[in-house]
């Protein structure tokens, strides 16, 4: 018997998975002197460091027992009903059986998809949109189908006729996913008219809608814009938040909130799929915040952030030829550059990266395969010289396509 | 429009998935004067605190911008070059490519299924066989076919005769699912013969072995047997390793290692999932291994376990009726009792409760549903004097259902 022909092996959805184009190329640069304005990482400067030595040290000192046992699928009961609080869900009458604790948004976007997706089924989310939300749904069988954003979010014309379109086919729609707060890759926030519109068309068509909300509490300036989920009054949105870019990643803590119902279901899901979040982290995580250092670092992350974005836009004024135009982010991690049309952003990479700059192409955030001429700059990472120095040569990248 | 009907939305899959009775039971005892023979967590007695907090703050101090970031989705380089020489896995030809870190052994349960399983496909198990696994299968629509064992483990004329008869059905079956070291629940040590002829089996019908590992560093006795994994020259096996019983669960540390192309498939199945393992918890996990505290460790586990099973033995034969019998687990958490057979388990729980003293009864381990008349008790968890009062208090609830 030859060696084991795994592929012959693997289930029809897994074989479909194929390793995304974000990761191939942060694999690349991680071992090279290349700006990389591709990854979304945050800032380490922002990781608060030593309160969380200190906390980490407390609480394996004194409570070592339950830090370092199995623990409950739902989370720490304190973190979530810390979060009920601190997200002002509990005036929505909302209480621990509606929240749950995941190890980080990505675990969310997993289970709610496994909760939800059968092969076949469409799933609605703005184009372009997060790549590893859209891997995730596929890889329950998902069909994304995308909806085009101005600067107010999603299309609501569109959404709704797209829908109609859809319901007369009898294919089955499952849920609305949008990153409602500087967006995912677009920067692009969803105004207070369509937050309450959405809502109303997914009653309509009896649908759930994903509210992915990363980077809600890193608003640079102008009004925070209450979530979708607070206007909700028939259990429609599931709401996904994360300590990631707020506290660290490295600790993969997040939360998912909504209907008593859907809660449940992804509970018991997640327990057949890793037992349970790292109780050490959490303990940590709810320690953080119960000393009330989790606003004050919020606040100086904004800051930090807030300074990179204007050193990115500064940038691209200065470096970027005409031709090329990008948004203005209130907040969040990126700016979205659009390219005249004669530009492929994917090919192109390949040269940024011989000039020492790498970028996100924008291609690989749209579902319906388009956004040849886009790119994905995340001003999120690097320092605030590398951020002039990447956009300047990136400049001279477009500039030298520009004459092709 | 009224509330969201969730159910009506739920993936047919996410549809079946209930709760399991060990995790209801668990609910039921955590707040209350109930002796626990159920749960398998490890004695925190074992648990090196100290090390770990040391560990943790040095990490904390010298290494904070990588320790609280993203990370690799394959897991800590290090630690997986570690396990390859620990295991002796690299005298097999394994690279780190072969191995991954997971977020507990009940991710690699999860991904393993998910890159394997179509709705409908077999799944073969021992009969009986740990909860949470046959649920992942199950998450992903396996049918799960048991195989009973005897001493030895899995009798391998069934397991031969119960593949023929299903591939005469032209049902598609996947893998061999195998706890081959002091099984959960039976307590079972699959012997060295049995090792050789599963993997020529596995050969013959062309499946994948998935050989589930917790318990094999747990020996108290004897001489250890090697994985079937040793033994595989063809790429069939997948083994499944973690820290949970020789280090602590809370950090949800654990790996899983096959061949290329499948380990391949589970990273990208992984990052779909949650991105990456805490690297946090990873480089605690490798700095413990790397300054030699791992063997010291497993040793004085070896000892506290040791002993007792030891005093759960000699309890069971103080204050067991006769007609109960039991397996003598030679490491492990786990010994099993079959009852007479007019004894229901299931039933009996409820009066053990009363009683202040709590199993887990058998039947939900056993895929064919029978096993009505087994019980798993732990010895892992509660203290000596607990395991005796424990069993005391069983067998009284035994008598007097004998006498029924």
């Amino acid at each position: 018997m030859p060696f084991i022909q795994s592929e012959k092996l693997f289930s029809k959805l897994a074989e479909q998975s194929k390793a995304s184009a974000i990761r191939e190329i942060l694999k690349i640069i991680q071992s090279s002197d290349v700006v990389s304005l591709a990854g979304g990482m945050p800032d380490p400067i922002t990781f608060p460091v030593e309160d969380l030595r200190v906390i980490c040290a407390d609480i394996l000192s004194s409570n070592s027992a339950r830090a370092l046992q199995y623990s409950s699928t739902e989370g720490l009961l304190q973190l979530r009903e810390y979060l009920l609080k601190w997200l002002g869900l509990d005036k929505k009458g909302y209480k621990t059986e509606n929240i749950m604790i995941s190890s980080g948004s990505q675990q969310g976007l997993d289970l709610v998809s496994k909760a939800l997706v059968d092969p076949g089924d469409i799933v609605i989310a703005e184009l372009p949109s997060y790549l590893a939300a859209l891997n995730a749904f596929k890889s329950y069988g998902a069909e994304v189908v995308g909806i085009p954003m101005d600067e107010n979010g999603m299309q609501m014309d569109s959404l709704e006729s797209t829908l109609q379109e859809i319901t007369n086919k009898e294919k089955k729609i499952k849920f609305i996913y949008t990153i409602s707060n500087f967006q995912n890759p677009a920067g692009v926030t969803m105004s207070l008219p369509r937050r309450k519109e959405i809502l109303e068309i997914a009653s309509k068509y009896n649908l759930f809608i994903l509210e992915d909300n990363p980077y809600d509490k890193l608003r640079f300036e102008g009004e925070p814009l209450p979530p979708i989920q607070s206007f909700d009054q028939e259990g429609r949105v599931i709401n996904l938040g994360t300590f990631s870019k707020i506290l660290c990643p490295g600790l993969r803590l997040a939360w998912i909130s909504g209907n008593k119902e859907i809660i449940e279901k992804v509970v018991i899901l997640k327990q057949a799929t890793d037992l349970c979040t790292p109780i050490l982290n959490q303990m940590i995580g709810y320690e953080y915040c119960a000393k009330d250092y989790i606003d004050k670092n919020i606040d100086s992350n904004i800051s930090v952030y807030r300074e990179k974005r204007d050193v990115m836009l500064e940038s691209l004024e200065k470096h970027f030829p005409e031709g090329a135009v990008w948004n203005k982010p209130a907040g969040g991690f990126f700016v979205f550059v659009t390219l005249p049309e004669n530009i492929d952003a994917d090919e192109m990479l390949y040269e940024a990266i011989e000039e020492k700059v790498a970028y996100v192409s924008g291609s690989s955030f749209f579902a319906n395969g388009k956004g040849k001429n886009t790119m994905r700059l995340s001003f999120c990472y690097p320092s605030i010289e590398d951020i002039k120095e990447g956009v300047k040569r990136l400049g001279k990248v477009i500039e030298k396509n520009l004459k092709k």
